[in-house]
């Protein structure tokens, strides 16, 4: 049960997917990929409380030493996955117009936080226990955020919303409602839920609602 | 180091304040207070893993057999928390607009998540921990979001926002980036936090956007 594969939610190569015959990377590249999936598995498969750095080198077949020599700690391998999972090409998109762009990326977020077992919701969930996993996860979000502004600056070179909007705080409006609703309300999902929140942002953000006041200004 | 009063947030009566000389509810309303309040401190103060039965009796002052009876435990303990949190007769704010009444509610979710220590971030992180406790936030959570839908029904009578807006999208799309920046983000805070996102979202509400199409249509 190999968590599949996600693109704004937190991707994880799938363990049980046939192998490539030669990987890039060689061997320290392979043992990384095993370890990484053992992971992901191990949290989804057992949760935050039965991860230990011993379950992960058993579960992907690596000698213990090398766990704690490479990652040293859970912080460690939590950290890594989230770094692993960012380091993609992963772009936003692009369907034409803002409130397509805003509805596609949140499709992707329902879909990452609504699949059973998501990796997501449970490094989500794991970054309450490891400040290591928090601050990975940040990174993670701000990077993406930041490939999201494409999108705005689509849509300001359209002329749907003006010169000025900012675009990290337009996308957090169009993706919050998923992670409150999701996350932390833990609402059954609603699958009008992606193009509602993401219309919203776009006729918000096209109103001028995410366009600072100049400096000096009320 | 007693959690302050939050209305929105999750409340706690003070424990360092004076004690009224009776309080309402006799020896057992007592009680609880004292366990209440114990449960508060002792989780901002060391965190839901030093969060047991014990520690929370000898806080109290109470016996630990006392504790085990009513509550049986930590999960029973952060349901009441909870609970107790959402019996009060907190209601939203009327500032004679649906940007302001927003605003309004938008600071105090602000302040109740990002005061030093927050009695609200630790029971969404202890969420995570404990399904008593996600059951009981979810409940504290639709009780206060029904409570504002006050907020929507003054919109619509005044005129800003059409007649069958969904008053729980429009008070998620309004609050819920707070709670992804300051809690799942980890982001610094912004005082222009509460305004922006109240303002966005009274903006899309007026735009229609909460407003779902007649049954039938696309």
């Amino acid at each position: 049960m190999a968590p599949s594969e996600e693109v704004i939610g937190i991707s994880g190569s799938n363990s049980t997917a046939p192998a490539p015959a030669r990987r890039p990377g060689g061997r320290s590249a392979r043992v990384r990929e095993r370890v990484l999936d053992a992971v992901r598995v191990q949290l989804v498969e057992h949760g935050y409380d039965e991860l230990t750095v011993d379950a992960v080198a058993a579960r992907a077949g690596v000698h213990r030493t090398t766990v704690y020599r490479r990652w040293r700690d859970v912080g460690g391998l939590l950290a890594d996955v989230l770094d692993a999972a960012g380091d993609d090409g992963w772009r936003p998109r692009d369907t034409g117009d803002l409130a397509g762009d805003l509805t596609a990326l949140n499709q992707e977020v329902y879909a990452a936080l609504t699949e059973r077992p998501s990796v997501t919701a449970a490094l989500i969930a794991a970054s309450f226990r490891s400040a290591e996993a928090a601050d990975a996860l940040r990174r993670f979000w701000d990077d993406r955020y930041a490939r999201c502004e494409a999108v705005v600056q689509r849509a300001v070179r359209r002329g749907e919303t003006p010169a000025g909007t900012d675009a990290r705080a337009l996308l957090v409006a169009a993706t919050a409602p998923l992670y409150h609703e999701l996350v932390l309300l833990r609402t059954p999902p609603d699958p009008r839920l992606p193009g509602r929140a993401a219309r919203a942002a776009a006729g918000a953000a096209s109103a001028g609602a995410f366009t600072e006041p100049p400096a000096g200004g009320a």
